[in-house]
Formats: C-alpha cells, sequence, structure tokens
C-alpha cells in the first residue's frame, strides 16, 4: 500500500461531502476561562450517526467498486462503526452485516437496526465474533470494513481535521481521542501536513492506554483486559495506525475515569451538548494538561454524542459546583 | 399599563441583541418522522446563561433608568430566572440581591454565583421568600424584577419567537412550555401579530398545570403543592401573562412526568443537546398531540438547557429502543 498524503483526504473529502455533517467548531468563553487555552472544539458528536465513524465508514463503501459493493460490507464492530457502516451500506443500497455479541446493550442494537444493519450475534469472545465475520464474508463475498486499520477508514476520519483547520487555520496544538488510531492518525497526517508548527496529542484513557505503552516502547504493545467507561477507546491500536501515530504525534496523555466523566459532565453543562465518555477523552487530555498550553489556539475533536442516558454513572463524580 | 404590542417586543429584541445568542433553528428527520411533523426548534438550551430567561431579565435590567438602576435588582425567584438575572445585572455593572431557600440545590447556587449574584439564604417557605425579599428591597432600594409577571420580561421572553418567526417565517404551529407564562404569553403576542392563522399551543406539566385549569375556569385558579420533574414550570401563571394566555394561546396540552422524561432522551439521544426536563415540555407536549398536526410546520421552543447531571432519574423512563 502506497503512503496515505493530504491529497487522499482531500479526496475522500470530496466523496463523502454530500451525505456527512460539516459539524460546527464551537468556543466556550467559560472553558477557556478553565483552562487557560483558546479552544476551538470540532463537535462530530454532532455529526450522522452521532459520531466521526461515520466519515471513515462512508469513505471506505463509496470506494468500493460497484462489484464490491454488490457484494455488501460486513464488520465485527459492535460500537459506533456498525451503525456509520450500516448507514453508509444504506447510501449506496448495499447490505451491510454486524456481527455483535449477543451481550451487546439494547442501546448498540438499536442504533445499527436503525440504519437497517443485518445484525448476526454471537458469543461474546474475540474468536467467537472473528468467527462469525469470517463465514459471513465466505458465504456472502461481503467486504470487511475494518473501523480504524483501513487506509481509506483513516482518510476518511482525517476529514474532521481537514474541516477543522479550515476553520480554525492557525492551531497550535489539536487534542484527539485515540482507541484504534484511526482518528488520531488521520489528524496527525492533515495537521502536519498543512501546519507543520502545529503538535497533535492523543488522549486516551488509562485502563486502556495500549498507545501510549506502545509509543513508549516503540512497537505495538497491547494491555491485558483493557476497560474504561470510554467504551469506544478499548481496541488496540492498529499497525497501519501506530506508524503514523508515531511518527506524527508528539504524545498521548493517558487520563483517569473520573478525569473522562468529569470532562463529559463539564462539556454537557457548559456547552448544553451531548457527548459520549469517549467523546469527552481528548478534553480531558487537554484539560489535565492545560498548563503546558496557556495561552496558545487548541483544536479538540468531540469524537461522538451517542450517550447511553441509562448506562452513565452520573453522580459518583460531579465536578464541584 | 399599556398593553405590550409587537413593537415592543421589536424594541426590547434591539436593545437586548448585543448581549444574548441569536440561538439556531435546529431540524431533525428523525424527529420529524416520529411526529409525522416538520419540526422546527428554537434551540434557547443554547442561551446565554442556558435558558430564553437570559432574554426577559435582560431587557428589564436594561430598561431600568441610571438612576433605578444604580440601586440594583432583586428577585426570589431561585431558577434561571435567577441566573440571568445576576448576568444582567453584571453587565450594567450593579448590584443583583438573590433570595434562595438553604435547601436550594447546590447546582443552583452554583449557577448564581459564577454570574456574582449576591445570594440571601432564607428558610424555605413562600413568606420568608417575601419577606427576605421585601426586606432586601427596603434596605437598598434594589428593583424587584419578577420573573414573569412584569411587562419588560414578557417582551424580552418573546424575541425567542421573534427570531424564530424570522428563520421559519411559515409556521402553522408554535409550542412552548408554560409556567408562570411569560414565554408562553410573549410567544403567543408574537406568532398572533405576525402569523395570524398560526396557533400556539403551552405545554404543561400534569402535576403543575394550573394554566390549563385556569383556561378552563376561565379565571386564574391555582393547583394545590404543584410537583414536577420540570422544576421551571412550577409558578402559578400570573395575572399579567393569563389574559394574554387566555385571549392568544389556542391551548395548554398537559403532560405526564414520563412524556417530559421520554422527550427530553429523545432530544438528547437523537439531537445531541443538553435538554433541562421543562426545556423539553413542549416538544412532549406536541409529541403527545402530534396526530392533531400532520404534515404541518410546528416551531418547539426548547427553553433549557441547565441538566443538573446528578438529579434526573434516567433509567425509569428509557425509550423503547
Amino acid at each position: 500500500m502506497n503512503e496515505l498524503t493530504l491529497q487522499d483526504v482531500r479526496d475522500a473529502l470530496a466523496r463523502i461531502q454530500p451525505h456527512i455533517t460539516r459539524t460546527p467548531v464551537l468556543t466556550s468563553a467559560r472553558l477557556d476561562e478553565l483552562s487557560g487555552c483558546r479552544l476551538f472544539f470540532k463537535c462530530e458528536n454532532f455529526q450522522k450517526t452521532g459520531a466521526f465513524k461515520a466519515r471513515g465508514a462512508t469513505n471506505a463503501v463509496l470506494s468500493l467498486t460497484a462489484e464490491q459493493g454488490a457484494r455488501g460490507v460486513a464488520t465485527h464492530s459492535s460500537g459506533n462503526h456498525a451503525a456509520a457502516l450500516a448507514r453508509a451500506a444504506a447510501l449506496r443500497g448495499i447490505p451491510a452485516y454486524v456481527v455483535m455479541p449477543r451481550t451487546a446493550s439494547a442501546f448498540k442494537v438499536a442504533a445499527v437496526e436503525r440504519y437497517g444493519g443485518e445484525i448476526i450475534f454471537c458469543e461474546p469472545t474475540h474468536a467467537a465474533r472473528e468467527a462469525a465475520a469470517s463465514l459471513i464474508v465466505r458465504e456472502t463475498g461481503a467486504c470487511l470494513v475494518h473501523p480504524f486499520n483501513d487506509p481509506r477508514v483513516i482518510a476518511g476520519q482525517a476529514t474532521a481535521a481537514l474541516e477543522l483547520l479550515g476553520e480554525a487555520p492557525d492551531l497550535d496544538v489539536v487534542f484527539s481521542p485515540v482507541g484504534g488510531g484511526g482518528l488520531l492518525a488521520g489528524t496527525a497526517l492533515v495537521v502536519s501536513a498543512l501546519r507543520p508548527g502545529a503538535r497533535v496529542f492523543g488522549g486516551e484513557p488509562e485502563g486502556a492506554a495500549d498507545t501510549a505503552r506502545s509509543l513508549e516502547a516503540g512497537t505495538r504493545t497491547p494491555v491485558d483486559r483493557p476497560a474504561s467507561v470510554a467504551d469506544g477507546l478499548l481496541a488496540f491500536v492498529g499497525d497501519l495506525t501506530f506508524p503514523i501515530i508515531r511518527e506524527k504525534v508528539s504524545g498521548v496523555v493517558t487520563v483517569a475515569e473520573a478525569e473522562i466523566l468529569r470532562a463529559m459532565m463539564l462539556l454537557i453543562e457548559v456547552m448544553k451538548i451531548a457527548i459520549e465518555p469517549s467523546g469527552a477523552v481528548g478534553y480531558a487530555a487537554l484539560s489535565k494538561r492545560s498548563s503546558d498550553f496557556k495561552g496558545l489556539r487548541v483544536g479538540v475533536i468531540l469524537s461522538g454524542g451517542n450517550m447511553d442516558l441509562a448506562g452513565i454513572p452520573w453522580a459518583s463524580s460531579r465536578p464541584a459546583p
């Protein structure tokens, strides 16, 4: 595979633009005051399907040839990528097969069903998911669209940063959450190309800090049993995303569960927007290290807004009034 | 007092415009589909202080003469009006005295403190609040700004509907929550003047349905011990607001607690915006009666977004997936 370039990202944006939302870049005097920075929030919570994942999935699906597309697409991710892939497939009128563990929350199942995804339930083990996905691909000839370790997906996710720099061209720093690394790698690709002096940081839950650990070790290093309220960020950084991150990202800041929930609650209370825990992790990381960026212009990607209102331990971590 | 006119509302908007947010009018294909209507949401959750109350309080404070203003303003409302009045006073550099029951939530106290309001705590009875407020007014000469029963406040709240009709001029119906009636009366004033064929409805919690009851009786009729999760709508409709409502409003739809929470959760989950229970009551009322408005263009005022995240019984009323 050739190396991804800014042109690939521009092509992706042209391809997906009719089908996605150009999400707003919001600011808040109160959050500026709290951080000492000038913050520019790229609000992917307002993206189609409620998360940036619509960008990468749509780019991947629209990049398929007619022949490939006709056989449909498949994934065994059960989060925002699954809903995004189902929606993208529906745009092309092709099937999307989504393998989900039978223990998946009603909230996640409903999101995939809403966009017409065909759900295949399996036992809640990694092996069962891979086996079920392989079977589907063999039976249908569907194209497996990986949630992050795919150049078309990385180029799609990168379009969020392209739009952000279009509206706030003179950023000094950009923060993004990191799970499997598609969004962070794509962001770093765009920022390093368009604004080489700016630094890009990832935010990662302490309980799933494989990317921070991998950067320290210089090689991809998983963590045992990743766990966090930020359930969109549990994946192990990919072998396509990690090299980009290692080359172009200035660092990954890890954050505790309480820091994630506090960031999420501040965003909800001050900005009056819905944010899921994973979506707040870039802001949590910036908040933790804001003293390093005093007076600077900082872009923060808020990656998703699919709050499962029944599932969040609100009361335990209220910010002080 | 002379009757309020559209010109008063236009004057109010000119007066407050530099100090308030022109909030967006958002739409949602999914909520349109659920209701069968074409919905236009006026998002006052994004208003300064998180609620439409900033409009009326700012108009009242900026309408004071220099001499009146110098003595400050006072209120014994402890909700969004108190924070809005504190902010409006700060804009003029004058004191705002806010009488609050000592049992008020930390959330509400913090909101008033944030804008520099001077809080006077009292016993949690209506008599104690009135007494404390009277004392403050006697001691300081401050001007008492009522949260709704004041023509300057009604004219200010009416500016939300003026902006809404500016962006969606051909509405057939407009829904607004009703507590003391400032927002509903102001909305009806504007809609009846600018679009006489359109109908205006209020949404009111069943547990605080004094306005619905008053309309039935033809005269202001309180309810005993009003109670609702929509804590911004417990006030008894005012003697200035009720006549406007009786003359210009087509009806008040009462909604159960579960209907309010379901509406709130739908708005959060689908539109990715923060909404407080009171802010969702207009939408809850429209949802309950949507079959009466099939195919029509319906404006819905979402009046506030100050969600107290620790205080809402989420899990008990999840919408079906």
